[in-house]
């Protein structure tokens, strides 16, 4: 499976869009030129924003995008009535015919903007529709919460991904790992995203390990064990104690020998304060004493608050003791910047809980409601048909937000003078080139359903969203993942804070200029009759 | 990707799996032998009952577990310190020391009952952990989730998966459609779940595929068109109506020219009632006059309960209108046998609503709500070392349910004189024969935390929960979805009902041996101290 994100093939399809292809084939129809836009309605998360991601993967899925032999025996079991014209039809099938535009990924996305369109074939692109949502909605919804999640702890904490255990599907968990870096996590415990997409990776150990020590006869002898045990007794008194755990003790010095000099302890299998904690200190102090440097402790259940900054307080009270001990601990940064990590259950509303309390977390380990998007585990991102034949097609519902914005379109942002996006834009991609936004130049923005609500701005910049990434062939180059994730920051630092925040947010604008919000409600009328 | 659910490879884990080896490795504990159960604490979606899921493809990864030479340079990169002689040992890891037992897939499983359990070489173990947990954890979770949407459908309806588009991760999606199926799902839109794994498929249309057509000049003239628009004209009369939408008779016609018989069509897209309802009467009035056989309808918005009823209503006001056209609609079964199908966000709560509403829908198709498990986006199912080289281990925790259960263990369930399971009792695996579970003996079973809840009972039969599919290979053929979905229904069906209801179920007994209770207890004492 180590490229299986790479090749996702035109299987993993709903049958309806081969059962919709021979009806339109058997109408004549599979070569009228369409266009379809994927775009979401609301932003995830009652948020007033997402991040673009998938763009990679989907365009990947657009260049091998075709049937061959084997599948197509498989596509006649299922339609056995279809006509042979048909399967000749699907096996030439391709992207070649395509023009594909799109948003760069890692960018800031609102509702109803298209993140893709694809003009092309209505058969082919129809074929694409499923694929393209499953590459796309989950991608964008998991960076989305990775950005919401780092502006929730802050610019200056480490973030690791480590939902792989809770993920949905093998490589639920590989995607997860991929598009949660992009969006604002520093490293993944994914081996496997580390392989496929070079996502940095970080790993320590877990209760197993702890559990599997029962006593110190289980480490062989040694420096490291001699001083720890020496250290024991002297931090007992200090924190009027009566002992700690020997398996925990043989535990850490058995993991410290392996990594003296990254050594992180999860301290809380048997009592975090009365036994990890002091355990850790004692097998710091040894390895501190032997020239190496402690990284810290990780803590995975009870009050993160309050044991983050209890064990920041023995840290220092460790510290005060034994700084007259005659080691240079101070010359050797021990322990101010000791690393806490923590993990179990966060999630945003905890980030910002524990923010409140004034923790002393440094990372954060977040797992299944990172990699499941708990708060919200699915974007309601559609493809959907908005011309044919030159034709705008507009798709009703008794939910006015459904109604969907017919014609095909191109969109941009508007920045006021200080640089900050005010607005997003949507006109007909055939309008008058005079009636397109123009720096300098006021422009009316109307919103797509209530004719009451228009605005006027006059954009010192302009930035066109959307760039054409496929013309029968692939136009832009491969991207690493670093690249996307810078863009989503400096994305993100260029927008308006109250559009982000996570409380209230203020609702970003995105409107039609007069011509396509025109078209759209005359079409809307006659549709209505 | 065609196989990669069944080729999930051991790159697929946490580095900490692997630092942690280093470790053990380091102290010269890897091979010690070692015992892992792998559990969950809680039933999902405040149930009290799961469904064991994930067995097959995880003797599959189990059989191919290792590291070749290339994956081995990747973990080089990940710990570029470790000893060369880790990486000797490492190059030999392979399943050939285990010994696996396990329940089986579609099984009908509890709180704290091992789905699962390891013997074998402490450091073979600790590396299954992580890819065995992504490979149980979604799957039972995803069945049992079926299983209840099964149970609150009715046995009577059809249930279709059509999530692919909002899956975390492209398969999310594959795992997703065949662990429905094994729960109580009969079919799914997804054409690469049929491919790899058989499962039955089914499609229909989509509504770009209705707005795809503006107007009848695009289909071509034939019978069935003109008797369609004939049929129209007494129809509007008939509902008193002006007109319905010509797009939509259009691609009704044209969806009709491709499927004859099994003609299904999305009445929602204008407007369900006064224009897709009747169009799709009229298409199929004239399908029947032509010797063919209309399937029914699809609703995909608004109330689907009144929706339905009042469709089912269009249809008998139909069948009496036109009996008297000469037509023997009854000889065609029309339109008692109609299928209503119904679609949008349908999850277990909408499905108990719609019963209580007397809705008349025949078929559920179920997206996000099933495909994602938004009620519970994950288990919480762990992998934890419950003995080593003997002897038991157990991981305390301030949360009283969060201790293990020590030791190696077996497990019965026992059933009361009318065949019905009353407990699943776990026991010590190596405890004296005579004090097992025996048929017509009284045994008493323990609650495991709390020392006042026992129980005594007298089994008419036993059933062992687990049987051994691994030793040093594979002892189990490979199982069919069919044959897991068909023991699943026959374990659900032979449960006591209040269990299984999803208001105030009644909690389903497990308990322990006096033999297993008396060890655990004497070292949790032993621990705290």
């Amino acid at each position: 499976m180590k490229d299986d994100l790479l090749h996702v093939d035109a299987m993993l399809t709903d049958l309806y869009q081969l059962t919709m292809a021979y009806a339109y084939w058997k109408s004549d129809k599979h070569e009228e030129e369409a266009v379809f836009d994927l775009f979401f309605r609301k932003c995830p998360f009652n948020g007033e924003f997402a991040i673009v991601a998938g763009i990679e993967q989907f365009l990947t899925f657009v260049e091998n995008f075709g049937y061959n032999d084997e599948e197509i025996e498989v596509l006649k079991r299922l339609m056995p009535n279809a006509d042979s014209g048909f399967w000749e039809w699907i096996s030439k099938v391709d992207a070649s015919q395509l023009r594909i535009m799109a948003m760069t990924e890692g960018s800031v996305v609102f509702a109803r903007v298209p993140q893709i369109y694809v003009r092309g074939p209505l058969g082919v692109g129809q074929l694409l529709e499923t694929t393209s949502l499953n590459l796309m909605n989950y991608p964008t919804l998991i960076a989305t919460q990775a950005a919401r999640l780092r502006m929730a702890a802050g610019e200056n904490k480490t973030l690791i991904e480590m939902g792989l255990r809770r993920a949905q599907g093998p490589n639920g968990a590989l995607s997860g790992a991929l598009y949660s870096y992009i969006g604002g996590f520093d490293f993944t415990s994914n081996v496997k995203a580390f392989e496929v997409f070079g996502i940095p990776a970080k790993g320590t150990h877990a209760h197993s390990f702890v559990t599997a020590f029962t006593g110190l006869d289980e480490v062989a002898d040694c420096q490291l064990k001699t001083r720890a045990i020496h250290y024991r007794q002297e931090m007992l008194r200090l924190f009027n104690l009566d002992g700690t755990n020997d398996g925990e003790l043989a535990a850490f010095i058995a993991y410290a020998l392996a990594y003296p000099d990254t050594f992180l302890a999860l301290v809380d299998t048997y009592d975090t304060l009365k036994s990890g904690v002091p355990n850790f200190l004692v097998v710091s102090l040894a390895l501190v004493e032997m020239g190496h440097k402690p990284f810290g402790i990780r803590l995975d259940s009870g009050d993160l608050a309050y044991l983050s900054k209890e064990s920041r307080k023995m840290f220092w009270a460790c510290y005060h003791h034994f700084i007259r001990s005659g080691i240079d601990l101070k010359k050797l940064m021990f322990p101010c910047n000791l690393a806490i990590a923590a993990s179990n259950d966060i999630n945003e509303k905890t980030l910002h809980a524990l923010n409140a309390q004034g923790h002393e977390i440094d990372t954060f380990g977040i797992g299944t409601h990172n990699i499941t998007c708990q708060a919200q585990p699915a974007l309601g991102g559609v493809f959907k048909l908005v011309e044919i034949n030159g034709k705008p097609r507009i798709k009703l519902s008794e939910n006015r937000e459904k109604v969907t914005i017919p014609g095909a379109k191109i969109a941009f942002r508007l920045y006021d003078d200080r640089n900050v996006p005010v607005v997003d834009v949507m006109c007909l991609e055939n309008q008058d080139e005079d009636s397109l936004p123009k720096v300098g130049k006021p422009i009316t923005c109307h919103h797509p359903y209530d004719p009451y609500k228009k605005m006027t701005v006059t954009p010192s910049r302009i930035e066109k969203l959307h760039m054409l990434v496929w013309d029968g062939k692939r136009l832009i180059p491969n991207w690493s993942p670093i690249s996307a994730k810078i863009h989503c920051q400096t994305q993100l630092k260029n927008m308006r804070p109250d559009h982000l925040r996570h409380v209230n947010p203020t609702p970003y604008k995105v409107a039609l200029s007069k011509e396509l919000y025109d078209m759209m409600h005359d079409l809307w009328q006659k549709e209505v009759g």
